[in-house]
């Protein structure tokens, strides 16, 4: 199979990420995104050619990428329905499946392929964009035609990472456990030191667990809370699961407590 | 001032990482402990000489370091008030201050200052001990003579950390909201994955926030347990306020998917 011609829509964190290592695997890629953007992607080398309109960016494509926040890429698949791009095959990074796939549905659209790299890192935007994101990272694929999979697929593997095919629905369930709620949990373990008088005179004891735990915390508030909102329900029962489980806690401390004392 | 004499009671993860660094900065190191770990700590250089036995091994010593488990090290401070060394300063690693800070005083020991250093690591035990352990990290100090304090700060210092001076009240009411919970929250993140038959089928979609916010998880139980036992008080204030903290996050994302819907 030839390589693809991919026209990613969004040259943040992740689509630039995906620009710089297609382009380093010989893609030929197009970018689409602010004038302010679009320079910097090309004196970068990491796009052969930019649009600043999603229309013409997507002339010579054989796949496009969605790559802005969730209700951007949805409103994008709309304007590409409209566009009636034939053999064009697309994608999209989106965190949460089931709105964007559901689109497609109602749109008719068997070459749209879900998908949602489970990369990231602290510095968002395209500064923090970085041809190694996605090496040895799950790929969730959700739906689309054969042929359309086919394609995604290859352009997962060319990136070094891993196509995971999940259904739309279980996939937001599942990440509302993996990433939805342990975000919520960053922020909260941050506040809860920072809001007590005395943890947030000594935060100097925090360590390197701490650390880890809120790392997450420097991610985008504004696209968090789009994410969030786009997975309420999901979200809602991963952190009852996490209450019920932190809940089991604090009775095992205070049974040993007794038994010791 | 002359390098300490120290003695380290317990070569685990953070007593024999101590050993490591302090032989590595030229210092004569007494390690005690059992006969397999003296024999491994002998071998490694980490020690000069080995003693089974705790007042056999500090008749040389101007320091020693209780490195054992909490409850194990309060039970050594007491033997050491019994043996009654002159000019002996003590310190220990717990990382809970107010039970051994408290009988300290109660027997009248101004040669013990407490400590708490805010290093660790997943492997624990001998075999995860590192020279490097402590590199710029916070060492808290907690009591104790100024002659004593003096001298624990060197130690600290000689191997790249930096003392912290806090009480035992504070010490405790901040770590349960930087370590204790931040601890619990990583068994209970990893625990409600897995009871969630959806999520437990595509773990597979944990990235690498999930993999910071759970590497605590693979923290000794045991250990633990002890931990949060001697301190629930705080422990439970710390989780409460993380329930605040947690619980004004659905509200947000639920208000934003109203006025995006």
């Amino acid at each position: 199979m030839k390589r693809a011609r991919v026209t990613i829509a969004g040259l943040g964190l992740i689509g630039g990420s995906l620009a710089r290592a297609l382009s380093g695997q010989g893609y030929s890629v197009v970018g689409v995104d602010t004038q302010r953007v679009r320079r910097k992607a090309r004196e970068s080398g990491a796009v052969a050619r930019t649009s600043a309109s999603l229309e013409r960016g997507i002339q010579e494509a054989d796949v496009l990428v969605l790559a802005a926040p969730p209700q951007a890429n949805v409103a994008m698949l709309r304007r590409i329905a409209r566009a009636d791009v034939p053999g064009l095959v697309i994608t999209d990074v989106s965190s949460v499946k089931v709105p964007i796939c559901r689109e497609a549905e109602r749109l008719g659209m068997r070459e749209f392929v879900g998908g949602h790299p489970m990369a990231g890192r602290a510095e968002v935007g395209w500064r923090g964009s970085q041809a190694e994101l996605f090496q040895g990272c799950t790929w969730a694929m959700v739906g689309g035609a054969a042929r359309a999979r086919h394609r995604v697929a290859r352009v997962i593997r060319d990136v070094g990472a891993r196509p995971f095919s999940v259904n739309a629905e279980d996939h937001d369930r599942a990440v509302a456990f993996l990433s939805h709620v342990p975000q919520l949990v960053a922020w909260a373990l941050l506040e809860a030191a920072q809001s007590d008088e005395v943890a947030a005179r000594n935060l100097a004891l925090a360590g390197p667990g701490f650390r880890d735990m809120t790392r997450l915390a420097a991610s985008p508030r504004g696209l968090w809370r789009e994410i969030l909102s786009a997975n309420t329900p999901e979200v809602k029962r991963a952190l009852a699961a996490l209450r019920r489980a932190l809940g089991a806690r604090p009775r095992v401390a205070v049974a040993s407590a007794r038994k010791a004392g």
